[in-house]
């Protein structure tokens, strides 16, 4: 006999995200020559980017600074309702910031950051994209037409934050924001390395994993979605082929059971790519997978490229002379 | 500026469809040895299976009958509260038939009907399909190993009905138990000739389509999914040279976007299996896509196989001396 | 006991293909922004074209003509004196035409005709593509870098020819050009409509398939090799986006085993790209497989998209004034 | 302007290869279960097996040995007298053994020993492999149906020997039986680390490794053929739960381009997968592809999974007490 409590479901999706980079024109070459992406818009200091098949205004902001790394998280909530309960938790919980104007491509949006620190805001107001003429398609549950430059990414996936201590992060969005636990790692001395999240069926929108840096508010990566493993192999071509080093991949994970491929974009962030996003969880009474370090092996990789030590251990703003360096190394690779 | 009223959230997913056969040895051959479908249980005349990543007790049952066809739906809701939301719901709309004990592998349901007369149930009680050592397999997110018969699908994907009117039925699922209309076709005329409806961000875990031969309470189709079209090409040659006509594809359908593939299981009922599901909507104020006779050519095929005449008539339980003829025929075909 | 005479090992490969165009710019779209062939040269009114794994200057001659068509077909031998042994057996049997200097790409050439008066050449020098420094790619065994421009073939794998008589001249290129008959279809009234030939382990480098329209000389098609099925949903994709019409597929021949798909290029010729060129023959007495009506329809479909009437009639240049209207058509269709 | 000698065309393919195993019930296992390989006939201590779309009696003899190893490789001639000239090639170079009657599957065949000692033989009369009427598939140049067991692969590809000096077994191969060189690695100190070589466009039928143990006559690996890279991940997901080791994969091979995937059999030999072959090389004047150092990281792998340490060492059969150990291992895995 199972028994939950009511679950809540006022977060629908991840809407965007914002990454800093030092290296703007390098940045938006990585994400619009190789990887597909339209630009939507210009602002100041800031582009706004979509994949062909995100249906919103942008699912990427590229803003310039001086170090690359977070600028913010967007979360839609399921209705306008359910933005104002979100709202009024994280104002009695402490960690709002208050109600911004909101920003080209969306409406009024609530900030609030996760206790390692990491900005986010929550909305509902979205600019839809309308495709030009020249950019319709006659399949019409896609926004427009598929690009013609690189390897095309799809839409938006998830993104992953490094923090120096992931359970309270992990709890935070699940007591605030009604994320459910996925999967998540349990080392032997009891430490949770690592939380998978979501609001949908996805297993995650966001996972946490321990900053090794013992840092706080980074950004680990942002990840694409193909939906089919062989574009990893095509933009692996690419990659290669263009300077960008690859830093693992393409394999799959046992972890979401997720085809993944992992680079550097010039400005020095982590983009993950997905084959595809692995196995969807519908059941409403999911128990949380945890992966012991006795089979740890397999939960980071269930086959292909071994992940390497820089992988646990980099992430944007650097915040040692190595890490600026390495940072550096890549954005001046192309 | 979007607005729209509070959602409901009261199910979560299509839990296991009942389908009838007159030759359940061949049946189960069909599914257990080419689509990789293991067996957990039998009891009198209804066998009960399930795919090596469907967590549950089974997600498709078995019987005899005779004649092929639907025996029932039945769907999981997201707490035992939204279980008696939606039972009350139905006993005040009329179309409510009472509580079942339930069954193997699934507690008390309520049990109603489609406008249509297609029998359904909604239930919360489920038990999880727990491996043997032998079966066990160190990717702890999945229920058992992979098994070694056939092209093994996944997990059940979902079901398409044939309705003698699909309107009535489609605001049926979107009042009474919640779902979000997704795609549909409205003929010249004004007819509603299909409609596709989820509760999760599939595309469809059901979809109403007219039955061509004005026939109440038939089964157009259950589907498997791969989530890989290679798999279509593999069972494609399992099939050929199984004597399973294949009805139509490997190709892509423009509704949905998904991979697909038709054929008859020996017992004469149609069964789809989907290559990958196409794209996710998570957009909680999404637009239904409509399409009309114009543009439904890309729509049914965005490239690939045609889909034969037969494919918009045929459905089981046969109602033609033609649809009993060849459901008799492919059984025989074996 | 296999008992073989000793066989000819003369040519090596289809070296490349010249078509006509009354569409040169749009022919070029076709062939660079969606396929991603690579401009080598122009001169006059040809331009030599490449896929980025063809080693030679050009692959694909596109020269303005009147009407659709083949131009010519140029095989390389294997070396210079089977060069001499080829020219002097046709020399011999009367089909040579003589020699030519050569041309862009080229030394000279043994020019000659196919019974059907099909134009060809054999050759051995040739120039070698060598790419400019940003270009050049870490893959040493690829002469340059994968192009950023659409879904860009590989290389190109074969030419299909239409005969009003398929015999002879399926005759003429194992008796004097030392190919193998790898498969063909004889009809029930003995006549053959179609046979595959090859000097390599593919099954073919030329197919003659029988002209419907009566007619001699004509092409049916040129195709272009990916290596993975992937690709052709990607370019089934750009296609049905960029306005060009896919006449069949993404499919899977029986014959070959090949993933094939077919479309007009906007001169009005017909292009097959191959997902896979299916199996290799390495059997030294290999004997060829022959398709009767009987197996026919799993010959031409084994899966997937079945070819229309069309296919069956239409060549270039067109014959007809239906078959004019076609080419026509297709043309204004970008 | 080029200008090549006479090639010669006296050898067509490889035909099979024998291996030992100190345990042959679980390696048969292995290649029947899972990669689902046929047998043909027992004899002796010996098995026959080949793969569904091998066409000759056998491509691989499974023998008992009190150590893993290679037994011996066999190569079809191209014609009778072809075998009759390689034969007479090899007893003048005085490395020839003499004929034997034949084996099971066929005819009398020339043995000789390759400078580091493999075993080899060449032959012209083969078996050919028919189905009976259960097995027996409409598509007419495939000898047999599709195994409905594990992943099954559908033809042998190569062989891969480890030699104590490359150099001498290249020339050896090149020289008296025609092979050509495509592809080789050539360290600073000039040593040459490997050779890739075929008679056919395949990069290769056989390759030559140094030895990292300096042993004499060992085998690397044989390989067998999927032809799309998705099979890999599915027989490393059959791999992961049997308990097989997979020692690296899968992933892209800049030589030869291959997708490629590694395992150690029960008995302790190494097998490799190919998801595709990679490219074909039809040019008559090909030149090899020289790897050096500062390239050889993008040789080895392109992308995907990287080669331990063991990779270049370990070699059946054992040589020192920890190759004994490992391969003893292996055996217990199952």
């Amino acid at each position: 006999m199972t028994e939950v409590g009511e679950p809540k479901f006022d977060l629908a999706q991840l809407a965007h995200v914002e990454i800093f980079t030092p290296k703007v024109e390098e940045t938006l070459w990585f994400f619009k020559e190789l990887l597909g992406l339209e630009e939507t818009e210009r602002n100041g200091e800031s582009v706004y980017l979509r994949a062909y098949e995100d249906f919103y205004h942008h699912s990427l902001k590229v803003t310039w600074g001086q170090k690359p790394g977070l600028g913010h998280v967007a979360w839609r909530a399921t209705s306008p309702k359910a933005l104002d309960r979100v709202a009024e938790a994280l104002e009695r919980g402490g960690q709002g910031q208050g109600w911004t104007d909101g920003d080209r491509g969306h409406g009024r949006a609530y900030r609030f950051t996760t206790p390692d620190g990491h900005v986010m805001e929550v909305l509902w107001d979205v600019d839809y994209y309308l495709a030009p003429e020249a950019k319709k398609t006659r399949l019409l549950n896609r926004p427009q037409k598929r690009p013609l430059r690189g390897v095309p990414v799809r839409r938006i996936d998830h993104v992953n934050l490094l923090a120096s201590d992931v359970t309270p992060n992990k709890e935070f969005m699940v007591d605030r924001l009604g994320f459910r636990l996925r999967e998540h790692i349990i080392l032997n001395n009891g430490v949770e390395a690592g939380s998978w999240l979501s609001v949908s069926p996805l297993v995650h929108e966001i996972a946490f994993m321990r900053d090794g840096q013992g840092a706080q508010g980074r950004l680990h990566h942002i990840c694409y979605w193909y939906g089919y493993p062989q574009h990893l192999a095509d933009i692996a071509d690419v990659f290669n082929e263009c300077g960008i080093t690859i830093e693992a991949g393409p394999g799959k994970h046992g972890i979401s059971q997720a085809a993944f491929m992992y680079v550097l974009e010039p400005g020095g962030n982590r983009v993950e790519l997905f084959g595809d996003a692995g196995y969807l969880i519908f059941d409403p009474a999911w128990k949380p997978i945890t992966w012991r370090e006795k089979d740890l092996d397999k939960g980071i990789i269930w086959h292909g490229g071994a992940l390497p030590a820089e992988f646990f251990m980099y992430g944007t703003p650097p915040v040692s002379a190595d890490e600026a360096k390495q940072a550096e190394a890549t954005a001046a690779r192309v």
